[in-house]
């Protein structure tokens, strides 16, 4: 196994398709003068479980993780392999979470190309950078943390669930699964449900010139980090326990 | 067969997977402040869609019944078995029947603890229960009855014609089924379609400590109950002597 | 190959199945105080698609015709057989059409079963005529053919084709071109596409007891028969002469 | 290999339905007095996807560009064949484009037909050429071609990624992702990502008969044609790098 062509680069890529039409369609939604503007929160789950679908093919070689508490709950469910030939390591681990942080955050700055004379018509900054990074609609640290627990939970334990039907539809029932929690789950915080979707781009936004931006809300950042690993964590141990 | 690990447990599992995303997608379109706030009736049959998938996966070795009406049709049908190596004894149509039910009370429980805080915002006490039970538009016990069993019966009567295709969709099919039911003849009285998904809920309504909550209007919960059971049995009959 | 149960029983309750859904989620979106009122076109489609997609799969063992478009595009594709085993003859011909007239005359039938309280509300003849017909929104009889010969060459030349690709979807490939050819072709008379699903619901209209029912407009009954039968066999000559 | 029958009548015929349901929807979606009017984003997104869909069953045998931003990316991977059996060669190349282009005016031309007296009834001359050809919301032609160029890419590099997965879902894969990428990449110029399905419409559009038509708008023609060969580039040569 090569770390860098086996590994690094399929979930860079992965996650870089993710956010590039996951913000690409946040995007579309709230910023102004697009065509799809106003489009709706099922516009947004589409959106979302189409990036997971594109992620997933681009980075079918490493499994797919294309997210932070996939690996850490499989490294929680007491698997041997991340994927097929890459053993569960903790420098495996790292590198897996390192490329979709990159990912992520190179994946929203596409995003933000693609829109660049959308961003340049907004004046609100919260509405720029609810583009990049989720955010509550009711501020309540505690709550917030539960509902990313549940949701990510759910995210992963079917997730892990997949290789009980013999009908296997591969990326189309990942993409399903997250357009369904994002509509039933996400109503709350926005379903990061995936750290590296909410660190990555959080980032860009600190980093990039984006005109007129405001705070990148860095006192939020650890309730769409810390719920996904816990959440993540449980599904995977209640899987191992139990598939 | 073990009764609890074959059996329960994956029934519980893949009914409170159900109605957390369904239970969520209601809590989502018809709270105040959320994301997804007055996402319309599409968003709504994608949820439970797609919460049926979700279940479908995680209880698929009990054959994912997750719907009482199903397992009653089943029986009604004059098949052996509920699922392969599970054979139609009362006892096991028992456990099926209970592990739903709580299944969908604690799936609808863990909904409310996801929305939390868009609950305290509520005032109206209809609204909360809406998002556990469902209600009917125009009410009409004979009518609504009606409705439930011409739109249970059309779930399982499908649902026991997948076999005929050569083409295995798996969970995907019971998925678009549901997308399709809820979109067509979910109108007047919020598709039950299935006894546990209300009764188990309402339950959770009535003994969780709901901010301002009202009435879990028991004098309607027969109608969710009786009225997929019927239809049901009616598809099972009909399934049995055709196929 | 035994006529009735081999052929009518399955197309009449395939058929059934499409227009109870079909039906229905018309009456969920124009009917007043439905769930899905106002639910807008696309949700519309995806009744219709689901409806195709449950038809096709309770009348698979006769190759799920559900529409006399289909089955006399098979016709003038010169092919020997209608589905495996039912050789194309003008007795199987026949009986193909009028199970299918009769399935969804009594498809229709329980659509309006399922919402009786709310055709009781609803004021306009128009809209309740609406749920079993189509009719063109700017009546103009040669236009409105055109329409509908483009929109069923599109249904079956596609079908057709789907012997061409070596991954088989099944009822979904047909319930997702439906979902597509209602989008888009739909607009100007509501896509009959199908003779059946048109002119059987029209004798259930003109037959039932629907309070304050109005005209059941025979003058433009003819537009959703020939469009689609011309368009069909349009599709079926060239599909047989390039396949 | 018969060029005319192996490869330029399915091309035509493939990119000819992608344009009927695609600019069928858009029709539906901004014409006035049709049964879809404002049916949004998304109701656009499914149709030109399924358009898709449709055109990828009909022009299988070619490998389904219908696409010239696809030949070209397949030509810029370096790999051998178009297609199964067809070789990349210069006359080959050419003729894939030529048959796209055609397949795609006439297409247009089909949904005008379809829509003829929806077109009477339009008055603004800019919502008439919108159902044939792209036009950006905010015109900028370097950042226009910019979003042409991110979209297409990801376009082309994740149908060449295709193949990585086990799990073959056909023309359903292309359909989604085309929704996908409408949805999160199309808001600010209503995503070409194709060449042929810009400019044949807008060819289609000069010539046709259409009461009270305005320009033809060529001074924009050129960016969804360069950036998506631009892009499909792009996503060729890194594709064949990685893959």
């Amino acid at each position: 196994m090569d770390v860098w062509s086996d590994l690094i680069l399929p979930e860079f890529l992965g996650t870089m398709m993710l956010l590039l039409l996951g913000a690409g369609v946040v995007a579309n939604a709230i910023l102004p003068k697009t065509k799809g503007e106003g489009g709706g929160w099922l516009m947004i789950n589409f959106g979302w479980g189409l990036g997971v679908f594109a992620g997933v093919y681009v980075a079918f070689s490493t499994g797919a993780h294309i997210n932070p508490a996939v690996t850490f709950g499989i490294w929680a469910s007491g698997a041997e392999e991340f994927a097929p030939g890459i053993p569960v390591t903790a420098a495996n681990g790292f590198w897996y979470v390192t490329a979709q942080i990159a990912g992520a955050a190179v994946g929203s700055a596409l995003a933000f190309l693609a829109y660049k004379k959308h961003f340049d018509e907004q004046a609100d900054p919260a509405v720029k950078l609810g583009v990049f990074s989720t955010g509550p609609e009711l501020r309540s640290y505690g709550w917030n943390f539960v509902t990313e627990v549940i949701a990510t939970f759910t995210l992963v334990f079917v997730v892990l669930s997949f290789g009980n039907s013999p009908v296997d539809l591969g990326p189309l029932a990942v993409a399903l699964l997250v357009v369904g929690i994002g509509a039933s789950i996400g109503g709350p915080t926005g379903y990061a449900i995936n750290p590296a979707r909410d660190f990555g781009p959080r980032i860009a936004h600190a980093l990039l010139p984006i005109k007129g931006k405001g705070s990148s809300d860095w006192a939020y950042s650890w309730v769409p980090i810390a719920g996904p690993l816990v959440g993540g964590g449980i599904a995977g141990v209640l899987a191992g326990a139990i598939y």
